[in-house]
């Protein structure tokens, strides 16, 4: 049957993929969510109509995510999740035995039901007993705390709807305050390509610099998201992410992995002329 | 008016961009030309169906094509493009004083005529006196020479079709002979994510192997292309891509690039996991 | 969520409808069977990819397959469906107190169990005590009836794959035994416009006038099918579609119909000329 | 090369055509005017977006648009259409020799000449000596003119835009006016089918109503039109569709056609339930 799904990457610009089945169709409180099992990338996540994560090529995507702030900060012991809820940061997180405590704040409770039941290949991390999921918005649950994170990671949709108070200098500011003194701050950053995430991007950028005295980007190929060429901030308080990398260290950990190795960590901050001029880096 | 073409990156994936116009529709004695005028994409050449460039991200393609080797090889004089009808590589190499002729071969003197009339941002440098055009097919042209050039870089479509031949052990052997003794063989490779283009990749290298010394693959970010995360070959009779960079001596070129510099050359040959596993590096 | 099905009505002419839901996807012993909630178009069945009926027009189908014939037979009491699985055929025909039986004969048991379950619009009739539900073949279940039927009517898919012994010369003649002295036969018959379906029209055609007295087609306008302009063959032993309607008794019988009447039912026989030329009419 | 054409009939349903080649793209002063060729339908005119006449099937449209009041109308001498600038409801009126004028009034000019260039089986007619080609406002050249036309046809877009003014109460007035006391007035009238449109037809139908004392709509089959289902509004002063219809008369003057005749003209007329019903015929 010919049944696709297209996540339009701009107006004039549309990715389609074949779908198998449709294996989710709901409403929750928050969003629309749907799973579907599409043919070249496994179970894919929907929200909103926004393509969130396909089981395909989510490695990318969490790995980078994870590992990049962890083969630098020293001494990682509480981490962060804002946004997450499909378990697929934690499920990086938790191959760090050092790693003590993992709050998920995920706002949408439906997520992470539906991803335990149909996602377990993401999800199943969640229920290591470290990883503590508060159902509730990030921006809420972040404000007040002072002090406390090794490493935040904003693991959010994109910038429109729901979670555009997560791109917003305030936001940002609450993350400051909610890290110790040599805290990290990783979050996704849209691509660098179309214009309209470009703006995004260059926006969230300057926000970030406000607060952090460390702020830069790193970037990675994530073919399912629009462009392929998806940026991550990386904002510290005291660590520079080349500079600080201990790649002898990470390298004996163990860690299995199928994107990130350490040369590779290297190479994600060195980035095009053109998106270096878009964030005046 | 909802008109729009579509790339098929797979059976079950499609990229469609938005058309404004079809600029031009032609079948000349070797394939199906069309140039079409894109909204998000500028003007964008399509040979038998198969996107080849696009106005809006073509210089990637090129950049990387051509000053990888150029900032690595420390004295080229003479270049052979196979393939490039469109003059992109060309208007790279052009940007290099000491370089003296540059050969393109390319089989299809419509494509020429074409982006010469329609695309001169491409292909403007292809009346520069050093690059001198043949109308040929690239195997045919390049049997019979020995170490004559400095670089070659194969620019063709994929491995489907015409361009299979600039595919295999035979014509690797014969660019080896091309070369002078210091030579560089540049050829794009594909993408490493999907599974039919991942095979082609594999195999290339393998056969790529067989002949030189030093053989590597680099990546870059093409938006327009299948997956987003695209390959170059960098093969090599005495240079290392990374060790004999010479990075003060390209910097102090002041050669204009929006997308390659020196720090991104290093970065572009460190690889993912996944494809070293793939290409068994 | 952008989730389009898309009937491919010729390989140059596709039909896309917007997706709610995916209500049904799975696999029978004959079929892959999938039923859509979808926006304008309401449920849509679609077996092995190809779109069967809809909930918003199937309506039209199904009064056009039912009160023709019913409108001109004077006393119907045994009716053979074959294909009809979904129910909209039984549905008409348990309209008329006359009937006395009805034999829907459909080979695959999981379009009738799924009809029953998501389609209760159309099937409900199937669970009328005159309807008896035969899973067989339908052509194996007709071969060796002699004699019984006043009306037989051949609601089955396009004549590619499965349904394909039902547009055959044999079928029609075993029909013809099925039948009663002055029995009619009704059959879907695809588009007169495109031009692959056109020839089938044509094929069945001449099949049906090799053993009936009386053969002609009639039209209807149905949205989802391809082209809009479908037809039906009306083939008899006895009775003339337009000469042998008794509209006067028809109306008394107060049956309600959103697309048939017996003004309509003159009119379905004035065919277009390309029509008529393409049926030797 | 994978280009395709889609005509979206209503937000939830698209209608794509495969294109071979773009003929013209091109912006005059009223409109965006493209021409396709397509793989199945040939050349297709298409103004701002919508698609209006296809090579394949538009002989349906005129034919029905101009023979059926012809055939009603004992002497039709002068004739006015409103748009029609593709010249195909010139083409049929040229067909009988007892028309002495016919007045094509046409917005705009570039569509007479791109049809004359690229059209020609469907705009040759406009160049026989009786028609005269106005290029202005069709209300505008209608207001002011009493009791000249035998006949006028409507033959213009869709009531969303330009031609809105062409479906309003007043401008059936200024028709009414413009017809002699015998005079017919066709205008296309849109599909029953989908929501939206079938209000546009409603509404058309009560303005006509309101001025003519016979007014009617006619249904023909047009494949490439939403839904597949057309009507035509026939309003006439005097004479009734059917029982004025001189069917011996028009047939002894040999006109070809490829889908009207006299048959078929009064099955156009015999409408389903749910168009009566919605038209309060």
């Amino acid at each position: 049957m010919e049944l696709w799904y297209t996540d339009q990457h701009t107006d004039n610009v549309r990715f389609s993929m074949k779908v198998e089945k449709e294996l989710v169709s709901l409403e929750s409180f928050y969003q629309k969510i749907n799973l579907l099992k599409t043919y070249d990338y496994g179970k894919v996540l929907v929200l909103d109509g926004e393509l969130m994560i396909t089981e395909r090529d989510e490695f990318i995507y969490h790995e980078m995510a994870v590992h990049v702030p962890m083969a630098v900060h020293p001494k990682v012991k509480k981490v962060l999740v804002i946004g997450g809820g499909d378990g697929g940061s934690a499920r990086e997180l938790t191959k760090y035995d050092t790693i003590e405590q993992i709050d998920v704040v995920e706002v949408d409770a439906e997520v992470v039901r539906i991803c335990k039941e149909f996602f377990p290949e993401v999800s199943d991390s969640l229920s290591d007993k470290r990883v503590k999921i508060h159902f509730e918005e990030g921006i809420r649950f972040a404000r007040g705390i002072y002090d406390e994170y090794d490493l935040i990671i904003v693991d959010c949709a994109d910038p429109y709807g729901p979670a555009e108070g997560l791109f917003t200098r305030e936001f940002y500011g609450i993350c400051w305050k909610a890290l110790k003194e040599d805290g990290i701050l990783i979050n996704q950053h849209e691509s660098p390509y179309y214009e309209q995430h470009a703006r995004s991007v260059q926006m969230a950028h300057k926000h970030i610099q406000f607060s952090f005295p460390y702020s830069t980007v790193y970037q990675c190929h994530i073919p399912s998201y629009p462009s392929g060429h998806w940026l991550f901030g990386f904002a510290s308080k005291k660590y520079d992410p080349i500079k600080d990398l201990d790649d002898e260290k990470w390298n004996n950990l163990g860690i299995q992995t199928r994107y990130y190795n350490t040369k590779l960590h290297q190479g994600a901050f060195y980035l095009p002329n053109y998106v270096m001029e878009l964030l005046e880096i």
